[in-house]
């Protein structure tokens, strides 16, 4: 099994072209998108969506993300291999916050040109390196074929939350289409039944809530989202414009 | 084989994370997407968009459509199985239209533990409840060992159609991407060759034709549309935006 | 395994309806979509990008293609088998672009009422008479029972490149999400350090190069792009927009 992370978009045929790419290498393979609707170029925001999908995925899984404005460059390619699956992709952070969820195990640069496609295209590498890669991985071809362990890899710096003065300070790491807006802060979290946020544009005393259902339509609350994370939500409207928040704003969380 | 419809977009990895759950329980569930641009909460919307795409697949399929906007609280999760299928997913009058279509012959509530996730997030059902449901029916678990057999569950109140003095009245179910403006009006209503629009906004009269290329490019015509409903469309243009018709709108429509 | 090109968008549930005819014809269908974005009604864009994806597929491949305004009129619908894989959909040039460059073998006109779905719509051929034929043709039925084998088929008057006083003479093929300007000029044209650059609405030299990584931020390269032909691009940023280019835009290619 074999799943997609991109920020192609769907207008465009570079997609189908990664499918094809697999699917002639190895045609058996069953092939799933998590999204190719990564802004363009954003590496934090894949990274997220890579590493909310993957844990659903079965054992045994590759991982292909390829959000990489470095195409062509001395950037290297990677194919990391963890307890649970594999991921392949540029080295510059999109695979990482993902694969250190799962132990990691293994770093490989992949340089074997026999499996990549025989013409490597400088700027689609999704599609002359990533997607065979990942064929023929599916295939049962060993990590260790692709090219030499390396042990120094680029490690993302969003996702570290601070605290401080019985606040928890983290950031905005994605906000999804429902407009609900998802921190990095952690739902393990022990959580207050009030709570104050402090936003870059306001501050506000929220409601903690089970679900999106319990708050009054329009009112924000703070709740554990899906992806375990802690998320501002708006019942039955956009917590990001209500609060004007985006990717990367400041949030601190105290109890009140 | 399993279908998916839901309002969750194709830039978030909710869709994936569903795929995932599938995969994990049943790793040859062959998954197609119906649609998953329903807009955000729009029941009806959701329920056109499946009831359209249903008919055209194998028996024996399981349809799972989340458009569920009161997860988390206490509106049932159903399983309803047909003479044809299995449909899947909130009580809240999204199945119905689809399953009314091949004759209904049990409904039962989603309320088996083991059958979902071990985490239920009560903010996504669609991954923990829904799609684990499909996998697992998809691989011979038999509906009964879901939940209780139910009598009694929401039908929608749209697609009512009325007829007064020679007019037949319905309303607006779904305008697509061409701008194609599809009602509640069943197809098989015997058609003049003129007939007279009343709209919310004006009152027309045009020609019926049976393909859109028969009418002269900017000209509203009626024709019987692709999913067996009365269409006004415009030929290579919009008749949504031509006549200022959106969903839920009420149209008559009379011979003239 | 079947491959889908059309410009139905993803909202509606169009291409599920084509997905579900052929899965009820051959439940054992791998089916890829190629894109559904292609703008409404654009044949050259429809066929540019089933050009690009095409080559990327195994062979015996079928690959659907409808892009269609004429449905429903006395256009015909083709089947086109080259020397690697079969192409199916309206005879409006859509096809053409792809198939050319795989060695027409024989097309034929599909007319056998029996392959297609037992009502046909006349204004949605996609799923009623493309779909179950590439359900067909992948489930081995011969391509000469789908109709007569037919000599004349439209062909694209798109993608013709002139030579005059040490210019190439080209047009703008496709603007990609992107915004890189991908032209139809062969990327085997040998290529000066320096070339000036004639368009619409300015003139200017570019340096050329091989990635886009090699330019400054913003600034206009030309390079051969991955599909093979001359495109040209701006690192991290929009060259269509900088430029003001679009698709059809004339644009004329000379070394300084």
């Amino acid at each position: 099994m074999i799943t997609l992370t991109t920020d192609f978009g769907l207008k465009d045929p570079y997609v189908a072209e990664m499918k094809g790419a697999i699917l002639s290498i190895n045609p058996k393979a069953q092939i799933i998108d998590v999204t190719h609707g990564v802004d363009k170029f954003n590496i934090q925001m894949g990274a997220f969506m890579l590493a909310s999908a993957a844990p659903y995925f079965p054992h045994g899984t590759v991982h292909v993300a390829v959000v990489d404005p470095e195409v062509g460059t001395k950037r290297r390619a990677l194919l990391i291999q963890t307890a649970r699956s594999f991921f392949v992709g540029p080295d510059n952070g999109i695979l990482a916050l993902a694969a250190q969820k799962q132990s990691i195990q293994h770093v490989y640069e992949l340089t074997n040109r026999k499996l990549m496609l025989p013409d490597v295209a400088s700027t689609f590498h999704g599609r002359d390196v990533f997607a065979p890669a990942a064929a023929h991985l599916d295939s049962g071809v060993k990590p260790q074929e692709f090219g030499p362990e390396v042990i120094d890899f680029v490690a993302p710096d969003f996702a570290t939350v601070q605290r401080s003065q019985g606040s928890v300070i983290g950031e905005v790491l994605h906000v999804d289409a429902f407009g609900n807006v998802i921190t990095n802060i952690d739902g393990k979290t022990q959580l207050a039944k009030k709570i104050s946020l402090q936003l870059p544009r306001s501050s506000i005393v929220v409601q903690t809530a089970q679900t999106y259902g319990q708050a009054k339509k329009g009112e924000p609350i703070l709740l554990v989202g899906s992806h375990g994370f802690l998320e501002v939500a708006v019942n039955q409207g956009s917590a990001a414009e209500k609060l004007s928040l985006k990717v990367g704003d400041r949030i601190a969380v105290k109890p009140v």
